[in-house]
C-alpha cells in the first residue's frame, strides 16, 4: 500500500513539471530565509575587507576572501582569472571651500571623481554654474576659461525607477571634465548623482577624452549644491580646492570563479562585481550582488541540484572604473570557444528584488514571462525588456543570441547610498538580501531547465 | 490649422480612456514625487505630536493636527466624528530581571502588552518556557500555577510576506495572558512579535477573556528571548518584574474626516489610523497611512479632479487597542443610510507599495486586475484576493457587496519597527512614502471611474 502510494506520487510529480518547479523554488527560498549565509558573508566582506577599489590592498584581499569562501563550499571548481586593470588612488588631500564677495567661507563635502587628475596644490577660481552638459557644450572658451565649472543638474524625481534619473545626470559626471577642459576651465565640481538632499558626496567614474586638457573633477553633496546655487544667486563665488588623486600603471588582478558541472558544456554565467569604490564599504554596490551570486550557487549545491548546463558564478573585478573584469571574461570565453547561453547579473543593491530585466529577443522575453505566475508567489513580478548588467554586457558582443538578465531590485533608496561613505553594511536588510539570493538561484534554476 | 489639431487631439483622447487614465495617473505621480507633502506631514506628526495612544494628550493633539491640516487644504468638508474608546496607560514602572541558579542576573528589555493589568509591585516566579499557545493549552494547572509563563514562539522566516509570520505568532500575544491566567500563572512574558534578532521589545494589544483571572503580560526583545531560552537550557530561571500599567474609563475621541463632493452620493472611503502605540513615533504604524490618505485627497484636489462619487478620507482613531474608530464609523454610516461602495486602507507602513489586496468577489478582483497593465508602469504589480484593513473591516458587515482594498506594501522590514521605540520618522524613506500616496490616489481615481 505504502509503495503504491509512493508510485502514484512519483507519477503525479513527473506529470506536473510546473508544480515541481514551484516545490524546488520553494526549497530555494526556505534555505535562503532559514539558513541563509548571504548576510553574514556581506558583513564579512564589508567589515573584514572593506572598500575595495581595483588596485588597492583591499581589492587584493577581496580576491582572496572570495576564493577562500568559494573553496569552503566545495564547488566542482574554483579558480582565478587574471586580468589587467586600471589603478587610481584618491590620495590623502581632498578639500574645498567656497568664498563669497563678503568673504564668508564654507567648507564643502567633496569627493574626487574616480580617474580625476590632481589639482597640483591649492587652486582657486570663480565658480560658473552650468545646468547640464548640453548647456556647457554651448558655452565659449571666453566664458569658461580659468573658471571652475559647477554642473548643478539634479535628479529628475518624476522617474519611478531612480536608475533613469541617474542615467539623466550621468553625462555631467562622465564627460563634464572633458567638455570643460576643452574650454580651458580650471576644474569641475558636480552636484552628486544622488536622490536625496543630504551631506554625502557621491563619487563615480569619469573619463578624459583622448588628447584633451585634463582638469580635475569632484562631486559635492546635494545639500552643498543647493547652498552653492543659492550663494551664486547672491553674487560672485570663488572656489578653492585641493586634491592629490593619481593614476598609476595598470595592475594585475582577478575575476574569481566557481563552477558546478552540468550534463553538457553550455554555460550559464552569473555574478556581481567584487571591486567597489574606495569610500563606504561597497555594501549595496556591489557587495550585495557578490553575496547573492555566491549564495545562489551554495543553495543549488545544498539542494543537490543536478544542472543541465555548466553553472558558473563569477565575482568580477573592476566594474567601477574600467570594467576590465567583464571585458576580459568575455574575450577569454570567446577565445576558449566556450558556449555561453545565458548570463545573469545582480548589481542594483541588496534591496527587495522585484523581478528581472531581460536583454534578449521578443521570444526570450516571452520565455521568461512564462515563469510569471510561478514567481509571483515569491513576489517577483517584473519581467520586461531591459538591461542585463555592466559585467555581463561584453559577452553579448561575442554571443549575440544569448539571453541576459539583470535582477530588478527596488531602486528607491539605492542612490541615497551609492558610491558614498553611506554605502555600509548597516544599510542592508537581512531578509531583503536573502530574498535577492533566492531570486537569483530561482532564475538560474529556471534558465537551466528551460534553455536547450 | 491649430484648431484642427486641437480638435483631432480631443477626438483621439476621448477615444482612448486607457491613455487618459495613464496620463492622469502620471500626473498624480508627478505631483507626489515633485511637490509631495507627505514626508513633511509625517515629520510633523511624528515630531510635533509623537506617539499617540488613544486617550493620551498626544492623541488629542493628533486629532487637532489632522483637523487643522485637512482644513488648510480647503476640502469641501472637514469634520470630527465622535467615538468612545478605551484608555490604557503604561504608567511609569516597567522593569524585569532574570536570575539563574548561580545568582547571575540580567536586566531585560520589556514593554507591557497593551491592556495588561499592573503587577501590583514587584512579583517573582520561576520561568516556564512554552513554545506556543497550543502547547500552553495542553498544560495542567499543576504545571503552570505560580509560574511566569514565557511564550517563546518565533516568526517563521519562511513566509515571503512577513504579515503571515506575524499572524502565526499573534495568538501568543493576543491570548497568552488569558490562557495562562486560567491555569493561575503569575504573569506572561512573550518573545516580541518581530522579524529580526535585536534589542527592541514590541508591544501590541492583548485581550482578557470575560471573567478570568487577569494576569500581567509583557513582551521581551527577541535577543532577550534567545538569551532566556539559553539560560533555561542550563537550569532553573527566576523572573522578577514590575509594571504599573492601568486601564481607565473609556474616553471620548474622534475620527477626523475630509470630503470631496461627487456627482452622486455614493461614497468611496479611504484612510489609515491616527492613533499609534505609546512608544516610538508611530511613523510606519500608521503615520504613513495617515499621510498617504491625506496626500491622496490633496493631490486629487490639486489636479482639479471632478469625482463621480463622494470621496471621503478618514483618519481613524483607536485601531490599535479596540478599533472603536472603525466600528463606530461603520455603524454611523449604516444608521445614516450612507451608500458605501468602496473602501481603501493603508496600514502596512511607509515602505515601497507593490499593489493592492482585494477583499471582494471574483468579479471585483477581475475588475481591479483590468488595471494591471496600466499600474505596472508605476511598479504596482500585486492585485490578489486578500485583506482590506482593520479600520475599514467593520463596513463590510453593513455593506457586504462593497469592494475593499488594502494597499500591499513591501513587508520585509515592517516588523523590525512595528510597535516599538524604533518606529520613528527616520526609518521612513521619502520616495517610498510618496509612492504610497500616489498609489493610493491612483487607486481611488480608478475606483471612482470604474464603479457605478
Amino acid at each position: 500500500m505504502k509503495n503504491l502510494i509512493f508510485f502514484i506520487l512519483i507519477i503525479t510529480s513527473v506529470n506536473s513539471f510546473a508544480q515541481n518547479d514551484s516545490t524546488f523554488i520553494r526549497k530555494i527560498y526556505d534555505e535562503a530565509l532559514e539558513n541563509g549565509q548571504s548576510y553574514e558573508n556581506l558583513r564579512s566582506l564589508c567589515k573584514d575587507v572593506g572598500a575595495r577599489i581595483t588596485g588597492s590592498a583591499e581589492a587584493e584581499m577581496a580576491v582572496k576572501w572570495g576564493e577562500k569562501l568559494l573553496n569552503s563550499y566545495g564547488f566542482d571548481k574554483v579558480y582565478l582569472q587574471e586580468i589587467k586593470a586600471p589603478h587610481w588612488e584618491r590620495g590623502t588631500k581632498e578639500a574645498a571651500w567656497i568664498i563669497n564677495e563678503k568673504g564668508e567661507t564654507f567648507k564643502l563635502d567633496i569627493l574626487a571623481l574616480g580617474g580625476s587628475v590632481s589639482t597640483n596644490g591649492l587652486i582657486e577660481g570663480e565658480v560658473l554654474e552650468v545646468e547640464n552638459l548640453d548647456a556647457l557644450k554651448k558655452l565659449t572658451e571666453e566664458q569658461v576659461k580659468g573658471k571652475i565649472v559647477y554642473l548643478s543638474q539634479a535628479f529628475d524625481q518624476k522617474h519611478i525607477n531612480t536608475f533613469r534619473a541617474y542615467g539623466g545626470c550621468y553625462p555631467i559626471r562622465g564627460k563634464g571634465t572633458s567638455e570643460a577642459g576643452k574650454l580651458n576651465a580650471k576644474a569641475v565640481v558636480i552636484r552628486s548623482l544622488a536622490t536625496p538632499e543630504d551631506d554625502f558626496p557621491h563619487t563615480g567614474t569619469m573619463r578624459y577624452e583622448e588628447g584633451i586638457n585634463k582638469i580635475p573633477g569632484a562631486a559635492i553633496s546635494t545639500k552643498n549644491a543647493v547652498l552653492l546655487s543659492a550663494w551664486l544667486k547672491q553674487g560672485k563665488v570663488t572656489l578653492k580646492m585641493e586634491m592629490d588623486c593619481e593614476t598609476f600603471p595598470d595592475v594585475t588582478s582577478y575575476n574569481v570563479i566557481a563552477e558546478m558541472n552540468g550534463k553538457d558544456d553550455k554555460i550559464i554565467t552569473w555574478g556581481g562585481h567584487l571591486d567597489s569604490w574606495d569610500v563606504g564599504e561597497g555594501a549595496h554596490d556591489d557587495g550585495a550582488g557578490i553575496v547573492h551570486s555566491i549564495e545562489a550557487l551554495r543553495i543549488l549545491k545544498k539542494l543537490r541540484y543536478q544542472p543541465n548546463h555548466k553553472l558558473r558564478c563569477v565575482l568580477f573585478m573592476n566594474e567601477e572604473n574600467g570594467n576590465m573584469g567583464g571585458k576580459s571574461y568575455a574575450k577569454i570565453a570567446s577565445e576558449n570557444k566556450e558556449k555561453h547561453i545565458c548570463a545573469i547579473e545582480s548589481d542594483r543593491g541588496g534591496f527587495l528584488p522585484i523581478g528581472f530585466d531581460v536583454n534578449g529577443t521578443e521570444e526570450q522575453i516571452t520565455m521568461v514571462n512564462k515563469q510569471k505566475d510561478l514567481l509571483a508567489d515569491f513576489e517577483l513580478f517584473k519581467f520586461k525588456k531591459g538591461f542585463g548588467g555592466v559585467d555581463i554586457g561584453p559577452l553579448k558582443e561575442y554571443y549575440p543570441d544569448m539571453i541576459q538578465l539583470g535582477m530588478a531590485i527596488n531602486s528607491q533608496i539605492y542612490f541615497n547610498y551609492h558610491h558614498s561613505n553611506n554605502d555600509v553594511f548597516e544599510r542592508v536588510n537581512k531578509r531583503e538580501l536573502e530574498l535577492g539570493a533566492a531570486a537569483m538561484a530561482a532564475m538560474i534554476y529556471l534558465m537551466d531547465k528551460t534553455l536547450k
